[in-house]
């Protein structure tokens, strides 16, 4: 029997734990299960014989290392932050390790003592980062093998509401944590290249420099930059590429109404704001608008917002930034949290609800003296608002991956990411069993 | 006889060293004076007899400590970080301190042991800080003792250049380190109270917001807010003052303008720009600009700028940022780099230019049942390049102050500020000698 070693039972772990009770019978596993929070650990579990529920601090080396040392493989879901520390127990105790996060140069550092030890440390293998990365390079390696040379790659992924719960002004619901997207872009502006031309967007810009795209039977997204795309020709060796760009995606009307609260300063979480006691959306608000003596904050926002966005105006309104009801629970926040106070309120899935993962690459190559563009996309829509598109997508690939590195289908050891065939193609193959799959469209151009 | 060491010979150090020598001989002062450019200390002390030219690291305890015990009175002129460790050694050492620079919360700290050892640490007496402060205590303590009840106080302060010297678009010299005005207003929102509401300014808004500001003889202002003017409220015992703010003087037109910088992301000094070697204002500016296949920076740029900013187009061109000249002597800048570079080239004062120090406070206050409304507004002139108006502003009210410590006029010890009357009112009245001085005018509102 083989042990696997779960660390972290929240939202990101329904679907990977699913997946390894359904398969730990046929497999000979026992799946140990850890979180501070005991009964989230029973009700991921849900009574299955091979599942062993456990409650103590992961973070705490000390509780963690016995557990560490019975398993096979450990599968960890805690903050990044924390992963370099699982690593080092996992080399010290000869133990696998596979996590969703992106892999740090401390992470990457560890490569030569984990292949000493003998294990595998997969990183960035849950939706983005993973499925990106295995899916393009699916791509990548097929254009290469024909003898192509690939020019322009540009990439986006979004989590969003899925079309039969889209039902706000916004076109968007929170389907991952609130305070990622408050702060989506801000530390440095995002870079990229196009046609050998370096290119860098300011976050006060970030919202209105956007790219249109549609998807057959879904309709319309845009895409704004992500902050570093440079980075990828080298994950994904293409690095002479003329243009790299990837960016994260929304539906039409977002963007240019977020870059408003940006262009307030609503998402700034540098400072805590004085005086907020009593404040209200209205007060909050009217904090970022020039003093009138008796204008009206809806006047003065219209001002703001100029005639060319006037048509945004309900969105705000629905949003309930006009009333004057205490914001309650903040204490001295930043403005970033006054503002996710106000969104999550308004914003987040409800029951019944269902989320939908959206990932797109474009492709353009030259071959023989022609030049030819891939497009590959994939929708993929949530269950339910537990076995989320986002759980799915995200602990699908970790749940495959400890399979194969268990039954010994994936064989080199060391700190790696999912970007060699023998990783991605068996991955990609069972996750079409589970609606996750691409389609891909060729032109000539 | 009396010694007092003055530690850094820089730009700033001018019209401090000046006027210790011109009245070293009536009070019996020797001045020895550090810095590591010893040919810069002989310039500045031009042989005269009291003044002793020292060269060694005033940053290294070791070497500056022996100096220090010699001394009766250290003026520290060292970047603003060092002067903690200076307070330590005159804390030590028994010798008195003066800074022109903010007083830090460490510093603030040691004021029992300054008391403890007799010994006065005198900070913010410079310009701004330092002759803010003393020309707005006086109104303010006139205004108190009446009985009246401050309701309003707005402050400006500028470093630009003087009339005849004003020869270019952009009204605007550097007076003082190009860097700060570069990075000027980063760092968190901008934060003030207006009749009871707190307001914040981001940094992405901040060269939008201005003040207009006239004074009459020298024509048209405009203001920024400065980033923090709450904290002003403590330090001039405002505590419940409806409106406070604080403000940096420009020309009409410079802030509309900079602020162009800023939305394009070119003041940004987070992240270092990649592929710089060939680097030229031209692409430099392209960096910012969305990608096309063929049309011209400058086509792209007034796209960017829209209809109605277009009358900037030309300040702009006049900077050379169409120019495809390589700018040298920059290894992997920051974007705030790269455009100081190109600023300095342009904007730097020329042989026989003088530079103008602009502060105007505006007050309202209630009366026996009366508005009442002052304004005070001092505009000095620099001599030449040397004897620059910011070094006389900067370094005469220190140096007003270390006679008046050494000949025991200030007698109170502790880490202190000149916010009361025995210290600013001898300052303010020799200050006038040198045409440092305000102008009144009072109004009924």
């Amino acid at each position: 029997m083989k042990t696997i070693l779960v660390l972290g039972a929240g939202l990101s772990s329904s679907s990977l734990i699913r997946y390894l009770l359904d398969h730990s019978t046929e497999n000979d596993w026992q799946i140990r299960i850890v979180d501070r929070d005991m009964s989230l650990v029973q009700q991921k579990i849900g009574g299955h014989k091979n599942g062993v529920a456990l409650s103590f601090n992961a973070l705490e080396a000390s509780e963690r290392l016995p557990e560490i040392e019975k398993a096979d493989l450990v599968i960890s879901m805690l903050p990044a932050r924390f992963h370099l520390e699982v690593a080092e127990d996992c080399i010290s105790t000869k133990t696998n390790l596979i996590t969703p996060s992106y892999i740090s140069p401390e992470m990457r550092a560890l490569d030569d003592r984990a292949k000493a030890a003998g294990i595998v440390i997969m990183n960035e293998i849950g939706v983005d980062p993973g499925l990106d990365h295995m899916s393009a390079m699916k791509i990548i390696h097929a254009i290469q093998g024909k003898g192509g040379e690939i020019t322009s790659f540009k990439s986006f992924c979004g989590g969003l509401v899925a079309p039969e719960s889209d039902n706000n002004p916004w076109n968007y619901k929170f389907t991952w944590n609130p305070r990622n997207v408050v702060l989506a872009g801000q530390g440095g502006a995002a870079s990229f290249i196009q046609d050998g031309q370096y290119k860098y967007i300011p976050y006060n810009r970030l919202f209105g420099r956007l790219h249109n795209i549609s998807i057959d039977g879904f309709g319309d997204f845009v895409g704004y930059a992500n902050r570093d795309s440079l980075s990828y020709r080298e994950t994904y060796g293409l690095e002479n590429i003329p243009t790299i760009y990837r960016g994260t995606l929304r539906r039409p009307g977002y963007c240019v109404a977020w870059d408003v609260f940006i262009e307030l300063g609503m998402t700034d979480d540098s400072y805590s704001m004085t005086n907020t006691e009593d404040m209200t959306p209205r007060s909050f608000l009217n904090a970022y608008l020039p003093y009138h003596q008796s204008m009206p904050v809806e006047e003065k926002f219209k001002l703001f917002l100029r005639e060319d966005r006037m048509d945004l105006f309900d969105r705000f309104k629905w949003l309930g930034i006009f009333k004057d009801k205490p914001l309650v629970g903040l204490d001295s926040p930043t403005p970033a949290q006054a503002l996710q106070k106000i969104l999550v309120d308004k914003l987040s899935l409800e029951d019944g609800d269902k989320d939908m993962l959206v990932m797109i690459h474009e492709f353009e190559y030259r071959l023989n003296g022609e030049k030819h563009a891939i497009t590959s996309h994939m929708v993929n829509l949530g269950e339910d608002e537990v076995y989320t598109s986002m759980s799915n997508t995200v602990g699908l690939p970790a749940a495959i991956c400890a399979k194969m590195i268990l039954n010994g289908t994936l064989k080199s050891a060391g700190v790696t990411l999912p970007v060699q065939p023998e990783v991605y193609t068996p991955i990609l193959d069972e996750l079409e069993k589970f609606n996750i799959s691409f389609i891909e469209k060729r032109r000539t151009i």
